[in-house]
């Protein structure tokens, strides 16, 4: 079994080329800009791993891999112009340095190039992994409407939040590694069990992610604390806190939220948080999707230590310090 | 043989239902909102047609022509967006109607159901259909960009005007027949002649549009005649115009087109544009193409008398009043 350090340099050893036409350079530099800027490449990874979970990885993993790397960053490429971001890892956005024009188009020939990859794969397997590649569009689709539906509404409950903080982000991971499974001729149930591995692992990220940004420590988060209570961004914590609170928190949670001052607003905002067992309710959630998702992998039937790798990445992602 | 009329009748009925879900309305709202402002369905019906010049229609053409009109329509969503376009076939644009970023989501999932429409046809079928389709695509989308570039210029040729009209609108009316005719069981070489012949259609069509907008009766053309002129358009009759103007006549249409009022401007420049003999070399162009289409439809290898509803389209779309 191949660790994911091995398979990341596989990956970027055949990712890391020009995927676009030299011309016009107008619509295909903003293309390849993004693709330079680096990236994580965990859902490749993750579709390799699946792929060699049932056997040695196919040739064409690597196309599905690719064509998952590029979808991802299509969504990149169009959520930072919805989101008017200015900066994506530590760049210039597509749209902050080309234009928002550009960046749309960039964004639609990415998505194309990506069913160009998979049109690459054996035959047999094409309908299937394109199917299930679909939906997974739609689906992250959705959870970047409901997203930007939701920060117009005060009224959002924790399983409106869930559900499309899985669709936005977990459906993804969750698709990466069933489309390498199926391509490695896993049985549906055995993808399946594959695919809610991956989605959990990305639920329990995403409350990990919210609870570091509270409640992490500077110096290990390797980004500013704070930054989500600050913009009064909606995360686990601050919607279980609203939902906890008592009618006294509550006037003191709105207290602090239209405090203009962040360092005391991020003080008061994290009082109320503590006050109402928002930290110890994340760890406790985090650690139910962790469990879930490691009762799930445990569930496919293939010999244990060949899901060692898959073991250690979800042991990474999820013991980030905190 | 079946006519047009009959083929669009056939594709409506199918066509004329909700494609996408219900929730989030937020998304799927303004993708079915385009869907219902009509159009005029050629590019399906001529998928049906290229697929009926070499047999029965089959079943799945109606796939193919479905994801051609939904490819169709986020072409249009997305250009109205680059475009600042408030309104689209008498209504409102989708990000008029629905706001830019739920506009571009729209158009994202229009593009994906194409690809989810592609993904229903005959297995043997589906990898050429897929990667035709893909190679349109990134045309036209190097057509849209192309065309975004040239409003920035002065220097744009006619060279470089016809091949940003052919990507931007010829070669998708080109995919259409073709994508018909390989589903029905054309040879290559066959396919590829019935290519070109949709090819050549859409320039004469995009000439004959160019020179009714200056030269056209008012009262016979449905819109307002000199739009083009009036926003200084660069138009296959502006090109050739600038291209062939004396010293004189170079300073005389510069004087024109920077004229602020509009009826003496479309005058004027119409004026300077006739001298060039503007009109007429277009009647020529547009000639040529629809010369060359007609001998590529005639070069097909099929019976003489299946070809005639592509004549009659052919002759419908290039006889518009004048």
């Amino acid at each position: 079994m191949t660790s994911f350090e091995d398979l990341l340099h596989q990956f970027e050893t055949r990712f890391s080329r020009r995927h676009f036409p030299v011309t016009p350079a107008t619509l295909y530099d903003p293309a390849e800009y993004i693709l330079g800027i680096g990236g994580k490449r965990i859902r490749p990874v993750l579709c390799l791993m699946g792929n060699e979970l049932f056997d040695d990885i196919r040739p064409d993993a690597f196309e599905v891999a690719t064509a998952l790397e590029l979808f991802h960053n299509f969504t990149l490429i169009h959520d930072d112009i919805m989101d008017k971001a200015p900066l994506r890892r530590g760049q210039a956005t597509v749209h902050a340095k080309y234009g928002e024009n550009s960046a749309l188009l960039a964004g639609d020939v990415m998505l194309t190039m990506a069913y160009e990859y998979l049109n690459k794969i054996d035959v047999s397997y094409l309908r299937r992994i394109v199917s299930l590649f679909n939906r997974t569009v739609f689906e992250v689709s959705e959870g970047q409407q409901l997203d930007m539906d939701y920060e117009q509404r005060t009224d959002v409950t924790l399983d409106e939040y869930l559900h499309m903080i899985t669709l936005k982000t977990s459906v993804l991971l969750a698709c990466a590694l069933q489309t390498g499974a199926l391509l490695g001729g896993a049985s549906q149930g055995n993808a399946d069990l594959l695919y809610q591995f991956g989605k959990h692992v990305g639920i329990a990220f995403q409350v990990q992610d919210d609870y570091l940004d509270a409640f992490g420590d500077p110096a290990k988060f390797g980004k500013q604390v704070g930054g989500d209570i600050i913009a009064n961004k909606k995360t686990f914590l601050l919607l279980h806190t609203q939902q906890t609170a008592s009618a006294a928190q509550t006037v003191e949670l709105a207290h602090w939220m239209a405090y203009p001052e962040p360092a005391a607003k991020v003080a008061g905002v994290l009082g109320v948080m503590r006050a109402c067992g928002a930290d110890a309710w994340a760890a406790e959630l985090k650690a139910r999707h962790t469990d879930l998702a490691m009762q799930y992998l445990e569930d496919v039937a293939v010999l244990s230590n060949r899901k060692e790798p898959l073991r250690a990445v979800a042991a990474e992602l999820l013991q980030r310090q905190r």
